[in-house]
């Protein structure tokens, strides 16, 4: 097996072999295939693509590249919900406990990553007392007691992917489906789950910036888990706007609990009963999506979820007094209203440009080794068709840095649009993807 | 400037400013950018290619990023003659003489390289005697003086050529005519003369294996040559079968001497004498390239060609005796004659298979710090076209290493296939390119 030839056959538009794949991502892996010669190949599969056959052998090369989580320890069937990316997003903190509530252990080892905020565990960092590093024996009674339990990443997952990701990230070779698909999933299918729900964002603030892109990706992930044996479904959902009016570590813990009191923004509600409503049919404790959506839904008016909530603060040292006064979680010292600059309604609000702003107040980080500031973010007071008047506030900026408040605030303007006329409703659930679609 | 954008630019199809190629060139050969980056590119440019004006720009500053060589000190005009690369070519010992003998001063710095055989400076070292690393003043006293000098390249010459083909020659990325053409025009317009000559050779033992391929290689070269000020005109050559009937160093020179005494192989001669007239053409020696062409011949018929070669031999310390008695110039101790297998016309000779058999005798450096071995080589008896009767010798293998004698000529006799009928005759000039066309 030679390195160039593999480069030339992909260049030249042919379909490797299971073997030469394998070479490939063992031999980078290892450090035996340099960087170079990596990125040329990347670059040729980005205009070359790889067929079904190919992409599932790049995936399983990859998984196997490091650790596969052994959850068999944690009885019943254990649901992966994994979102592609977005502002504002704490869906997990949301249809977790929805889920669970419903009977299905929700067992989740979350990673930190760099991005607008921090990852589910630095938010969950925000609540007074939570624990994230959890030995496995603790975490699995956690989740068979519980029914909830959420971790820091501790397993040597997908190393392949980590090391291939960082050269495709400065090589130019990032947009290509069936690299997106092995990146996503080869680190999905080695988390020890029975099934993965992927939420596909699409907009402004995503990857993909249109429903039909989404779409192509969330068709190609959907068909590379079930080909790896592991149940996989998909929902292709907006991303033109933040999700809820929260960004941030501290305040999208709020908002989550929020929600789960009954008293979150519609949009967040909404979605995060479709994704708990599908985690609860792929759990096998509803008949269909729809049947689903209704016991999470009963979840909800109950309070059933919010008691899960409390558990999984209770369960890792958090203070269970959070999940019903959601101000026991402590925002920045400094903050700034942004005020509107005129009447009209908000024609849109773009996702990245808040996304971007709320990593500059400190609550996403920039770089690997930077801290997260939990109480920094963005809370947005209007969203796209809401109508304003000058000087009604848009958003209130959150940090420990008072001077960077109104250049920080300038940016989250720079967000907004405006209008005289109200812009006509964009759908957040484009379509659920797999398993007899369209439900 | 920002490389991932500029490997993003030409991802996309676009065109590169001067800007973005200089500091990819510029980046890359200090090392700046690296290897990782430089390949996608690379492998970019191979999807997408690049356009005139990319090309004209990607060569020059290719050309800028080392020394420039200055002829200026050699009277007269001076044409650097380049092929671009064959088995058995020798026809720089011939068309070199036979325009200096003409008036045409041949002021020529050759490498050493990697390949089937040495280069001209390793060919030129199996002479008794003979000096190839001279002052630069002295260089130009020979030239002034006898009208002809080869030395070894000593000039820092194009130094992101050799970085960039040494990673596209392991990245899969060599087969792209902007970068082929940047590669070697980089080269030619540092090197201080004042018109190129270029052989393209097309078949089996070269890299562009059509004459279509070669013309459109040829042509790119011209365009690009003449764009950056340097009259430039190219011919395209078949290197289906080892040109002559030498390959090797010491080989290769005697059969030089054989030509310019008159007694050397048709097509070996009949290049040469149409490259030399060329030569003379481009250095306002003769008023047409039909003219040139007379000129050479009556310089070889004359001896005046010949009497180049002696002043050659000796005004760098070589023997001139060895320009009138070749079997002054030593071959290996050990050598082989290959027997045909069967009676029949030689159907073909592939040119790819002598050359790397006579890499194989030591003939040819496989690595940068190999010495040539300058009495090895293949001498062949028989050519595309003869007949031969069943035992008749071949070729004859020489090497200082007796026991791999019998294994090379295997390897070159695999190079010959056999026909009951005498194949048709293949042009060995197919097309001349450049200045008016097709003289």
């Amino acid at each position: 097996m030679n390195t160039v030839s593999i480069i030339l056959k992909k260049r030249d538009g042919r379909a490797l072999s299971e073997e030469e794949i394998r070479y490939l991502v063992k031999g980078f892996t290892e450090g035996e295939i340099p960087d170079y010669q990596m990125s040329a190949f990347l670059m040729a599969v980005c205009f070359q693509g790889m067929n079904h056959d190919e992409t599932v052998c790049l995936t399983r090369e990859m998984k196997l590249s490091g650790d596969t989580a052994d959850l068999s320890g944690i009885h019943g069937i254990k649901i992966d919900k994994h979102s592609t990316g977005g502002v504002g997003d704490k869906t997990t903190l949301i249809c977790g406990p929805l889920a669970a509530a419903c009977g299905v252990p929700v067992a989740k080892m979350s990673g930190r990553g760099l991005g607008f905020t921090g990852g589910t565990v630095d938010k969950l960092e925000s609540v007074p007392g939570y624990q994230t590093a959890i030995e496995e024996e603790k975490f699995f009674d956690l989740v068979n007691s519980n029914g909830i339990s959420v971790i820091g990443q501790t397993a040597h997952i997908a190393p392949a992917d980590k090391k291939i990701y960082a050269l495709r990230d400065v090589t130019g070779t990032v947009e290509n489906l069936s690299l997106i698909t092995s990146s996503i999933m080869s680190k999905k299918l080695a988390s020890g789950s029975d099934g993965i729900l992927l939420d596909v964002k699409c907009g402004r603030g995503a990857f993909m910036k249109t429903p039909e892109d989404a779409e192509e990706l969330a068709r190609m992930m959907v068909e590379i888990g079930n080909a790896d044996g592991k149940r996989t479904m998909a929902v292709i959902t907006d991303m033109n706007q933040p999700l809820g009016n929260a960004v941030g570590n501290a305040l999208e813990v709020r908002e989550a609990i929020q929600v789960l009191q009954g008293k979150g923004p519609e949009d967040i509600t909404e979605l995060s009963l479709t994704l708990a409503g599908l985690m609860v049919y792929m759990g096998e404790k509803a008949d269909s999506p729809q049947s689903g959506y209704e016991k999470a839904k009963e979840a909800l008016d109950s309070g059933a979820g919010l008691a899960k909530l409390r558990d999984l603060f209770q369960g890792q040292g958090g203070d269970p007094r959070a999940a019903d006064d959601p101000e026991l979680l402590a925002l920045s010292e400094y903050s700034y209203d942004v005020p509107a600059p005129r009447d009209g309604y908000i024609e849109s609000l773009d996702a990245e440009k808040i996304g971007i702003a709320s990593q500059h107040t400190g609550a996403g980080r920039e770089k690997k080794d930077d801290d997260v500031d939990h109480g920094a973010g963005i809370l947005l007071h209007a969203k796209t068709g809401d109508s304003v008047r000058q000087g009604d506030p848009l958003c209130t900026v959150y940090s420990s840095d008072k001077e960077s408040l109104v250049r920080i605030g300038e940016e989250a303007l720079s967000a907004f649009a405006f209008s005289d006329v109200k812009p006509a409703a964009r759908p957040l659930i484009y379509k659920i993807i797999g398993d007899g679609e369209e439900k």
